[in-house]
């Protein structure tokens, strides 16, 4: 039983700014004078419109969203959107590029091919068991669109940049780093993110769409699995996941108001990450897994000499007040998930915890 | 500005038993010894695990389920639910029945018609505007399965008891009634029902399905449309809406612990619903809108003498402390959701509003 906080690297379901906690916790059962939680408002009353609509109005701020972009909020994680993706775009006679960087975009290919479309993958890093983000694609130019996966939590790859499309829309699932550095998104036809590591609680995945876009979603596709059922409403055609929501509106305030902006999260997010890396270089042994230049600034996979000394190590790190630093069940290994949310001062216990775990071990 | 809560009359979302509300409160920065928010521990964590588990076995014991069924935690609402029912259990040559009883059922017809599935309409009591529930309905005995909606919150009729489908599984809607009553689940092949009424927050639906409508399901689904998906992987196939889950726990708690079980629940509500129509009987200037025979122990719609007096009468509910007595907007009128959190108390002091206000106005 912890008394107090711990350093929370869990890579999602993940840590949450800790004010943003603390607002939810005070106004819990009296949400903003309505005599009632959060989670007992109506969706349809004015309080909820103002939590939805903020939400949205700090999220097109914070990316510089025009009017041709819609911000929705749906159901079923980012998985859910691998299957809405190609029956929404991929028409009859249409097809699309898709970069496999690791178990998310395989997923979502995977998706894709269950529907019976018609996709090409364009590059894979599967070659070097993902630990790298493919250079020097060539994309078909009559692709509908491209789909990426921004950040790869499993193996800590992340798109330093964005690839040239020559005007094909990137679709892309930014579950891990939405809203960690500004973006240039007239690239960008569709943003989605499940918002349990970098915006929200589990349960909400938010959804930026382009009106080009929406304009090629067949119309007789189930309701709640076409984009334009939850454009044409606000995400309100049925009752939204409003709990999240909010949780999201107050974390795009925080990014707002506290962090200064997307150019400075991103600036916070450098330092940190560096902290993790520079010390790993310095070092014979940690040893970061991704290849330098696709190393992510928000999950620092790496690993230890020998397996027994990652056990010991995950061991001691769960005494000492560190949670989630186990790598992922399917590649093993540690990983420190390092979000938005995460502040500074546990990146630098993890380090000294590091360096006194190397010394003692090394 | 409310200083204290309210009486909350809301249709869903909906008021929760303040003792849940208040212990997630309470535990907010640190769950459970964790040192971190339930919105920020892993689901593949034992703290998880044991939240899901105990909202399960919970569940189970107080609707006493066998092993051969099911509990789901599934995102998108009834409303996804209204599509994945026609695409998992009816494969070609599969027909089904369904009975509509207003805007619930008629979207469900609807989703099965756009997927293209034969579906038969056996039982509609549309001709009066969904005032009642049918009675005397001949299914076919070939149907794969019969969908109802057990409770309608919009015209306020709800099935006292459950019709002898001579062996075809029901699958019922029970978004607005699960858990006020005791049930005989040997007749359902599935339940289901969005928790943002009676067990929960917006943003998770209970899914209770049984081993033989498992076997019907296709395997070329979408991953995240096919129930097994789900059930193979106990709804952490991907990451599940962690929070809502963990109130419908707490929500469950409360009814085995604080309540006593689903025939004290019913009792609790036939005796707060009562007080409603039994006041309405007496007088003339409120009328209750569903049959007798039909009326819903959940929403107790009614209607005054005049539009101008509901609209009156909603104003000053308003100021003296009741919320969500507004009829849905499809329909104009009033009404009173009861769920199973609704305190006497509160139905009381309708009672009373209501009387002051027939004096002052009638």
């Amino acid at each position: 039983m912890k008394e107090k906080r711990i350093y929370n690297f869990n890579a999602g379901p993940a840590c949450l700014p800790l004010p943003v906690l603390e607002e939810i916790q005070a106004s819990f059962l009296n949400f903003n004078g309505s005599g009632m939680s959060i989670t007992e408002i109506s969706h349809r009353s004015k309080w909820f419109d103002d939590v939805i609509n903020d939400a949205i109005a700090r999220t097109k701020r914070l990316l510089k969203l025009d009017d041709t972009y819609h911000v929705l909020f749906l159901q079923g994680g980012a998985s859910m959107q691998f299957c809405m993706i190609p029956m929404n775009f991929l028409a009859d006679g249409r097809t699309a590029d898709y970069v496999n960087t690791g178990t998310w975009s395989t997923k979502a290919i995977k998706e894709a091919e269950i529907l019976g479309k018609k996709i090409n993958v364009v590059a894979s890093s599967e070659d070097r068991n993902f630990s790298y983000i493919p250079k020097n694609i060539q994309f078909n130019s009559d692709a509908t669109f491209v789909h990426i996966t921004s950040n790869n939590t499993i193996k800590g790859t992340q798109w330093a940049s964005f690839p040239d499309t020559k005007g094909v829309p990137i679709i892309s699932d930014m579950s891990s780093d939405i809203m960690s550095r500004p973006l240039d998104v007239k690239k960008f036809g569709m943003i989605y993110a499940g918002a349990q590591k970098n915006i929200g609680p589990a349960g909400v995945c938010m959804v930026i769409i382009r009106d080009d876009m929406l304009k090629l979603i067949p119309k007789n596709l189930p309701a709640m699995l076409k984009y334009t059922t939850h454009s044409d409403k606000n995400s309100m055609y049925n009752t939204p996941p409003c709990f999240g929501i909010y949780t999201i509106q107050l974390v795009m305030k925080w990014l707002e108001e506290t962090i200064g902006g997307l150019e400075n999260m991103e600036k916070f997010n450098q330092k940190k990450a560096a902290l993790l890396y520079d010390f790993m270089n310095g070092s014979d042994f940690y040893k970061a897994t991704a290849d330098p230049d696709s190393q992510s600034l928000m999950n620092v996979t790496f690993r230890l000499p020998t397996e027994a000394l990652e056990k010991e190590f995950i061991k001691q790190s769960i005494e000492n007040d560190f949670g989630g630093l186990k790598g992922h069940r399917s590649v093993g290994g540690c990983r420190a998930s390092i979000y938005n949310a995460t502040p500074e001062g546990a990146v630098d216990a993890l380090v000294d915890f590091m360096k006194t775990f190397e010394k003692k071990n090394g």
